[in-house]
């Protein structure tokens, strides 16, 4: 029913996340209102992208050089190692932009359940930068969840003949959030980590 | 913060509409995890779609051929025609399948308001086609509101001299509507144009 190229496009764009038939039809009709300098840039920076970012080989974060610009910045605290399950929370932690450390980025998490082992999401390399490396303090920042516990535990213990000091993000109320709306687990928690206030 | 090729995508995806950061930040995400083939494609038609279609030389619609394929197709009722504000209208009827005459796209709605006068949507070349075609009826598929009010007067006015019925799409109350939120002008209208039930 649309011409061919078009149809193409729409359906293009439902490879995208959360995006149906409707939505791709606006954005095909977007792109054809677009520019045409700016459909050539579009065009380019989407077949780019794959080809020219890969994983740091260090921190196994997403780089454009071997090694990406926070594992070779003179800047950084080197003692200090963030674990985190999906190259996102990098950029997360980096917009916060108060953590000077290092990270390391794992494939996921262990999930017993899903069949996701300890070296499916990358273990035996963490492990290898960790005895390498000079590191005193490990963070682990994954979502508050079994497979995080999991996770969390399953390397604390492979690090347990080390001299390294492992934490994990603090769990709690939400700054903002309603005390109603909160879930009891949440409330739990919160209640069981009570800080002292000084 | 985000590797340079990651960020300009993230910079194209925010051309679409409604699509701010976080959203352009998924989909760029998103395009890193697709398989280098699907990239390739949503690349070439990102690019193609622009080159490849173009207005229809007879009706204004969108095709990738000079003449759009309802207006060269045998089995369509030449002595109808529908004039709609947007070619996205066209495709709009053509999904619902029971229309089966020609359309005419204008380029928008004449509005003295916005400085938008007949000349700029394109009567004169509507003029042409319906004064050399042999019409029957013409339908206006305008948006209810006193643009598409103005330019079917106009037209109408042009016409008046040639043996043409002019019709436009029926007001009413929507289907599956719920009476209490209806507007009143909507309300209104269903009650002035009431059908009798026979």
């Amino acid at each position: 029913m649309y011409p061919e190229s078009l149809q193409e496009l729409i359906q293009s764009f439902r490879y995208l996340p959360g995006i149906g038939e409707k939505t791709a039809e606006r954005f095909a009709f977007a792109v054809l209102g677009m520019d045409v300098e700016k459909i050539e840039i579009f065009s380019e920076n989407i077949k780019q992208v794959k080809e020219k970012i890969h994983p740091c080989k260090v921190c196994n974060t997403l780089t454009e050089k071997e090694v990406c610009s926070i594992c070779s910045s003179e800047n950084r605290n080197s003692k200090l190692l963030c674990i985190v399950e999906d190259v996102k929370n990098v950029f997360l932690f980096e917009k916060l932009g108060m953590y000077k450390g290092l990270y390391h980025v794992l494939n996921g998490l262990i999930s017993p359940l899903e069949g996701i082992n300890p070296e499916d999401i990358g273990i035996n390399q963490l492990l290898k930068r960790i005895q390498e490396g000079n590191f005193e303090e490990i963070i682990f920042a994954f979502r508050p969840s079994i497979e995080g516990e999991t996770t969390a535990l399953y390397i604390k213990q492979i690090l347990s003949g080390l001299n390294i000091k492992i934490t994990k993000l603090a769990s709690g109320v939400p700054m903002g959030a309603d005390m109603e709306y909160l879930d009891s687990l949440t409330l739990e928690k919160a209640l069981v980590d009570r800080k002292e206030i000084t």
